[in-house]
């Protein structure tokens, strides 16, 4: 049996907050505080008994000063603004503080500017658990469940604040992992933001340059899935691009480039190099998922 | 009731092949008699009532001769010695040939090449519904349920040919468009042939550019399905990108300015039109999806 965990206020209630919510409420491991700017979210996770308080992002936010842990689960570009609120509380003296984020220096940048340093009692924290649809009207109990939960420690964080987001997202079944910020950000701007802005680009592209009536009418099951993350939250991709902005262009550059090398396989007929390129493609995507077995 | 559409030759019992011939039986519209290089395939269509006749492509195909109509369901690449194959038999004289390939213009040349003009019997024909996976053992009678079947007829196409052949389609269950065979590339090589190629490039450098241990295992739902086309198999797409080159290569120019023009943005860190770009995006492909109800 695991403790309890107090009371985690969630700043947020979006899909992750949401979830989040969700999943400590069902392990039974703490009291939600809510808060959030939508007071019918708000009333939704009271009615859902997710929150056992609730609060307006706009309205007194004192009752934070009760919560042990504080969870920011807003969008990356949000987090400077939120940074500047929480300092103004007068938050308990051992309040551990994480966040969602999908970008972690910029993050770190926020609590930087706020705190002077990035506090001790800050641990950045990254749920690989994202889907196309975004909203508490999507969050699930179940959503981290065998997934990854990156944790970025700095040489200060604290042991307690580490130990006890530790023991949160284990509550969740979700798996731990360490990344440092730097290696976090370039493997999730490669897996995750890249793939992101090559399907918004791509849909927008067909959209917009081809001047074929209802194009996406011919498209089938393959289209869908590669352009499904195309249809995310465009205020979070927004947030995420411009925070990772020089990770993600460097990783642009390079796609260009070996876009550039397959249109003179193409250019060359060599068909030898193509079906080795697929093969190679192929080979590493299948052995990852068969080794996940899903 | 539609009536007997009499003895249908399959011509390469893969995903598509395999699917057509269950969805005829399925329908009683036809006896199938199938052709393979794979003889464990042809046993295993034998085994399954899937074919009433089957043949080692290798081997005496002068059966075909009772055949009313032949399909060809062979990668692009293979459509040449397939045509010329075909053209040695001493097929029925009022035989329909129609295809499945993913390229028109380049099938085309191979017929043209072989009988020295695009033959009114030949019908060219794509149904728009594969997957990752491919291999008889995929072959599902409803594979094409609902799902367009795009036509390229040409001026000279033989009426009853066309007849014979939307018939047959419309067994399946599939539903008939008409595309010239320029327009089918053109859309084709946007919606479904670049796809694919950028999933192939994406994974690619994932594996061969950055040096992560085991990067795949930072990913989530939304990279798995923006790569599963790269599960594809690499010899079918190999044929694909190099029949339809000249519309991909013009694609991948106009996909690599586009990715120029985000970067400029994230350069910028302009937040407003990198927003506008993905809801353009968002708004596209959610109309899109929400119109056909799934």
């Amino acid at each position: 049996m695991m403790s309890n965990l107090g009371k985690i206020a969630i700043i947020g209630l979006g899909l992750i907050g949401g979830s989040l919510a969700k999943a400590l409420k069902k392990a039974q491991m703490a009291e939600i505080i809510a808060v959030d700017f939508s007071k019918s979210t708000l009333a939704e996770a009271l009615a859902q008994n997710v929150a056992d308080e609730a609060y307006d992002w706009n309205g007194d936010l004192s009752p934070l000063c009760e919560a042990d842990i504080v969870v920011l689960a807003v969008p990356v570009g949000a987090m400077g603004s939120v940074c500047q609120r929480l300092k103004s509380l007068n938050l308990k003296e051992k309040v551990v503080i994480s966040d969602v984020g999908s970008t972690k220096t910029s993050v770190l940048s926020a609590f930087q500017e706020t705190w002077g340093e990035i506090p001790p009692f800050f641990v950045p924290a990254h749920p690989i658990a994202g889907r196309e649809k975004s909203g508490f009207a999507y969050a699930e109990a179940d959503l981290f469940q065998n997934h990854r939960v990156i944790l970025s420690t700095l040489p200060n964080t604290d042991n307690y604040a580490l130990g006890t987001i530790s023991r949160m997202w284990h509550a969740t079944g979700a798996m731990i992992s360490y990344l440092p910020v730097e290696i976090h950000d370039e493997i999730l701007g490669a897996t995750s933001h890249l793939p992101h802005l090559l399907a918004y680009l791509l849909v927008d592209m067909l959209n917009q340059n081809l001047h074929h009536e209802d194009i996406f009418s011919y498209s089938a099951g393959g289209f869908r899935d590669f352009t499904r993350i195309a249809s995310s939250s465009p205020v979070m991709w927004r947030d995420i691009a411009v925070n990772n902005h020089a990770v993600l262009s460097d990783l642009l550059d390079i796609y260009k480039q070996r876009i550039t090398e397959l249109q003179t396989l193409l250019h060359n007929q060599d068909e030898e190099a193509i079906e080795a390129l697929f093969q190679r493609a192929k080979n590493a995507r299948d052995n990852h998922y068969q080794k996940e077995h899903t």
